[in-house]
């Protein structure tokens, strides 16, 4: 298996685990199946598709190669099938499945920023962007304050796992060694917050003697 | 009148219709002048933007023909003066203008994807999105859950429309017809919608003991 | 110094004061460290990337010049460690931040379209977007009611503002001139609107006998 195709398979795995998360977090907002089918699709391309548009790559992944449409709307049906006929899913099923997608998004996009040539501190916000965007836009149109938001070490975890890939192939590692490790990076790093509650110091940065809004 | 002068009509009406929806959404939630006017502009033009974004389609509709906002500005300070020095308007005009816009973004958003010869399951999605996105950054803007994550039938009767159109297309029906048979479908699944509350099952998929957030 | 340092200048300075909005705001909620950069970042670069990503020009500000991105970063982390370490920022402090941006950006915004040779409303719309939009997306995340839909005139401020810009130049004004009396328009609305609380009218559209939602 080449690079690409180790990008490509990535890309399919990290779309399927957010049209997971996006689904459930559809229907603990009890939604109907096309409404489902609607978030877990945006929290799955969403991503993706915010980095292809500022970096200009046409066309945007979905557009042009059916797969990723197919493997979102397996992902979310195949939720929802589980969840109904099986047995309903456990709370930490999301953010575990949320923290895979965040490892593989973190790490693609900070290879395609890459091969755009652009800086090291863009390449690290792409990787960011494109592992946290799909999740946010998720969290916002189901009215929850997004994950990235809350108290555990989140945005933090993407930032490690971009620089450890960038770090790792500058020191002459290959992409598949430094595919793995970066990605590990970010699964370890969000699973251990999950568990454990890490956070890192928080900030109240305004008297708040009148609280608007 | 040919087919590109329909579409080019059909779209200026949905603009107006959509500015309308977001004058209304506005109103209900005492923004100024211009606040309405804002409002009215993204529920307005943001599915098509968003869309052309998507499909690298540039010049954006609304860049360099300044008629889209003329239309939408018309729409939605008419929607003000109407409710203010004639009568409110009653709560079902802002879900049966919005039918109304859906019904034709759903199929131009269908159609416009169809010429950039996108396959089927895309140009489905890109319908369904011209069609929702205006609506839903109008509804998460005034701090509303968007309609499409209510209760009724929505996104569904996007998705029917679209195929509705591509199928036509495909046996061999001209334009016209394909355009006012899927218009017709969205619309009336809507209405129906609306007025007799039509609903698919929802889901929870989730173990509810412990609820986040 | 010529008019390109003019723009280049101001932009950066814009890109700085609306990083301080996006951490004091990020900080209001108790973000850790790197939310607070994210919601800075979002803040800071998202009003110019969402008008670059319109007019399709391309690369997008950030992508490819590593000062904005620093300059954003410089602008949060000095909020932080100022409010931390010296004292909290009034509430106020974040309201004049965002009208100083808002001031920069919407000349900015106004400039870049025209220079596109767009039609004079697109121009006025392009400029109030680069404007509001960064703010908004800030606000929208930070689940707080957008300023610009608050009471006090904002929208207005920056419609203004684009027209007195465009109409100096017209009457043969240099850009200096212009720039900085369509600034100071923007700037003293926004800061008489703070102080002595300056509002539209605002209107109630809709019979509110049965209130959705």
């Amino acid at each position: 298996m080449n690079i690409e195709t180790l990008f490509y398979l990535s890309d399919l795995f990290g779309v399927a685990v957010f049209a997971v998360t996006g689904a459930l977090m559809a229907g603990r907002n009890a939604m109907d199946l096309f409404g489902v089918l609607v978030i877990a699709l945006v929290t799955a391309l969403g991503g993706g598709t915010l980095r292809d548009l500022i970096l200009d790559n046409h066309p945007v992944s979905w557009i042009g190669n059916e797969l990723y449409l197919v493997v979102a709307s397996v992902g979310a049906l195949g939720t929802v099938l589980w969840a109904r006929f099986i047995k309903p899913l456990p709370e930490k099923a999301l953010l575990i499945a949320d923290a895979f997608g965040l490892a593989v998004f973190t790490v693609i996009g900070t290879e395609v920023a890459l091969r755009d040539e652009v800086p090291v501190s863009t390449a690290v916000i792409m990787g960011v962007m494109t592992g946290v965007a799909g999740g946010v836009l998720r969290d916002v149109l189901c009215n929850q304050i997004p994950l990235i938001f809350q108290k555990e070490v989140y945005a933090t975890a993407c930032i490690a796992g971009s620089l450890v890939y960038m770090g790792l192939l500058q020191l002459g590692s290959g992409h598949w060694a430094a595919t793995g490790v970066a990605m590990l990076v970010v699964l370890a790093t969000r699973i251990a917050a999950i568990y454990w509650g890490l956070a890192l110091p928080r900030f109240h940065l305004m008297d708040r003697k009148k609280h608007r809004g």
